[in-house]
């Protein structure tokens, strides 16, 4: 049914969506640093909440209409494996959605700067490169990718809002990068110097081994979940205007 | 189904859901000042923390009565876009959930001082007026209003309760004004000179932008969402009598 | 099909679940206390999170068997409503219950003080006695009876364990007394001088008040919810054996 | 329909589950040791509201594969009481399960330090061992066979992966042990000398009175939940792909 919106409402839908998750990111971010200012860990803590109850409510929101991936990597691989379900992105929606994510992004960042009246853009000098952040954000983006997929080739895509919010929530903490797991996102926060920014130089190290691990956990779905069958449902499409009345979350 | 009870019974539903709310973020507000004196950030923690779970609880308890609004900016909007959908209130019932839902607030402010030994009432001094906190309000009810009718008008209204009130606990965090987004709201809390208080003479800048973020939320709906239909549910009417069975949250 | 569980199981299901309930509120505080010396705020926050938590997945434990009341208020309350609708306790059960709740309550604060270290019993020594928090515990009582008997008069029974969960969640916080709420629960809190303690010479008052917020609760539910149907669940009955795969939470 | 999948890749699952979640709790760990170094009590909230998170994620993730049991004394425990119901694993599977959990639990510990720049092994230092500890370990996994069967018995295993994590959450404040209750992952977390591992010769211990408590949980099923019946879930297999439709959490 999400297929059945025309592409530019889907490109406008995963604009908001990803520019508001970086808004959610950054801005709880900049709350949390000033609140607390004696504390690192709880300044993370209310940023985690922040951000896995705000993810979940934002696929909610714009699920039925783009899918709610909101984040280039779930983007190429739903159409890599789609190759093999049937169900994916084609290229032409890839070509519209990962430009949409990424200037949504940067967006969201100038937007949660100018909510607590900073710059509208001010580089982020925190760097974050070091082989360990980078198995870190392997692991957190090759878990995104498999629990995305897990779902979805179960049948289960209802529960995607929840799980991925969680996750997330999760996996700021368990990851020593603060997982990321997402390139648009980490553009985005390129440009806010605060508390959740990354400094531009430690981008692509960071985009380059989020795709090593989307292809990881892409790996891990075609082991654990080999028989994706037509009771597959569409990735991170939690509720269709039709079908939500048999099954719910 | 929530149009079948009398209107009367359904005022006191807005009254009491709306006034509890009040209740709830004052009265956890009071409690996270007294009891986490040192740390802002953790005031605001226990403070979203509460507010969270207890207007997810609110709309749940009295969803099947009136809709569980709590709420005149979504009121004003189910019976704008409901001249769209056929399924919206009626003039007459804004007419009567509109004084109920600020009667009801301003009594859950009364109530919250009462309960913590202060005075009954006691005007707020806390300023709350600068052009970076109108962007949060208006970004913050944009995105309530089109969070409600995005699950409504896509048949998900049975997941408002949790959603909602997820919303609400983010964007504490992640507007810069703390999220008040509800006119009602914001009049109750200029009764306590408390945490979550607003000084009367900032309460016309908050419920102007309030105003002006639900035309905003209201407009995405419309782009978002355009093919409202007879599946559509009632705005945040969760669960009815008799629908219930054959979905659920 | 809760009823067809023969009482003294039912007995048995209450003592275990209010036990557990008191272990989790007693062991939480005992544990927060502890660890959070510095703190009140980050304390209670500590110990309404795993309150809220453990409370949710005890109902979800022992709902099929008995209901998972764990609260004689609630108890009674059911069965004077239920003389309403005709689904409520018998006073045969009543006198089963509530001994069970009492007895389990003092049991679960003796378990909790012992896996802490403590002395088996050691009676509290914190006094809970004023005017604005008997407020409290009348409103929190209130509420927590609304919110149960609105859940089941309108068939969403199988809602009440989060929902449950989230209100005493919630009103640790929005309450003055930290919401007691439940006299077999205020009992047992009596038997350990930790963190959710209550002086012996505490106890009549909170209960006094639990007693008058129920009714109050319960007179609440006949305004706003006026016809109990047969499409009523029994309370607090989240899910049964037979009638669970239609409708699930 | 879990049985349907070769026990290869079921052993893939156990051993997948049971070493993130041990990165789950020790990554977490390390990360809220170092940012909130002033309040132990602040490190356990982070801890356990990643653990709660994270568990529940990974049950959603691989449950459809294996089961999720993740835990040596669940698969003993189903292997054992489904003698009696005909639905449990079978001697072979127990067989490739039990090393597999154990061989992930230490991996997932080795990856939790390698993401945080520690050795790859380092052992424990953190002694536990005391008689209220055991008595802790006692309660946590009796509550938590309790628990997971209760569901499974009555036809609600669906919503295992949100009250399983919520178990654990409120577990590791109401216990003094903080609720390992697992064996596989008591193992694991030897491997760590950090917030989350326990020394090497307090593992027996730990261990023994985990097997004591899943023998007191087992008892308390089959006293609460006699009949289990034909309508009995699949233990800890939250939705398969065939039978998701009619009934969703």
């Amino acid at each position: 049914m999400s297929h059945a919106q025309p592409l530019w409402r889907r490109a406008v839908a995963e604009a908001l969506g990803t520019g508001l998750l970086v808004t959610v990111v950054v801005g709880s971010g900049i709350a949390a640093a000033s609140l607390s200012p004696s504390d690192t860990g709880v300044q993370l803590l209310e940023n985690s909440f922040a951000t896995a109850l705000g993810l979940a409510v934002l696929i909610l929101m714009l699920g039925p209409v783009s899918g709610a991936h909101f984040n280039p990597a779930v983007s190429v691989i739903d159409w890599w494996l789609g190759q093999r379900t049937g169900s994916g992105l084609t290229g032409r929606d890839l070509a519209a959605y990962i430009p949409a994510q990424i200037g949504g992004g940067v967006a969201g960042a100038i937007l949660a700067n100018l909510m607590y009246g900073e710059p509208a853009v001010s580089w982020s000098t925190k760097h974050r490169s070091a082989g360990h952040l980078y198995l870190g954000e392997t692991v957190a983006t090759a878990g995104l990718i498999l629990l995305i997929f897990a779902l979805a080739w179960s049948g289960r895509a209802r529960l995607a809002p929840v799980a991925v919010g969680a996750y997330i929530g999760a996996a700021y903490w368990f990851t020593s990068s603060t997982s990321f797991a997402n390139p648009a996102v980490t553009i985005g926060r390129a440009f806010s110097d605060t508390f959740a920014g990354i400094a531009p130089s430690s981008v692509p190290g960071f985009i380059f081994f989020q795709a090593f691990g989307a292809i990881l956990g892409a790996a891990l779905v075609v082991v654990l979940y080999p028989r994706a069958s037509e009771a597959a449902d569409n990735v991170a499409t939690p509720q269709s205007d039709t079908t939500h009345t048999g099954a719910s979350a």
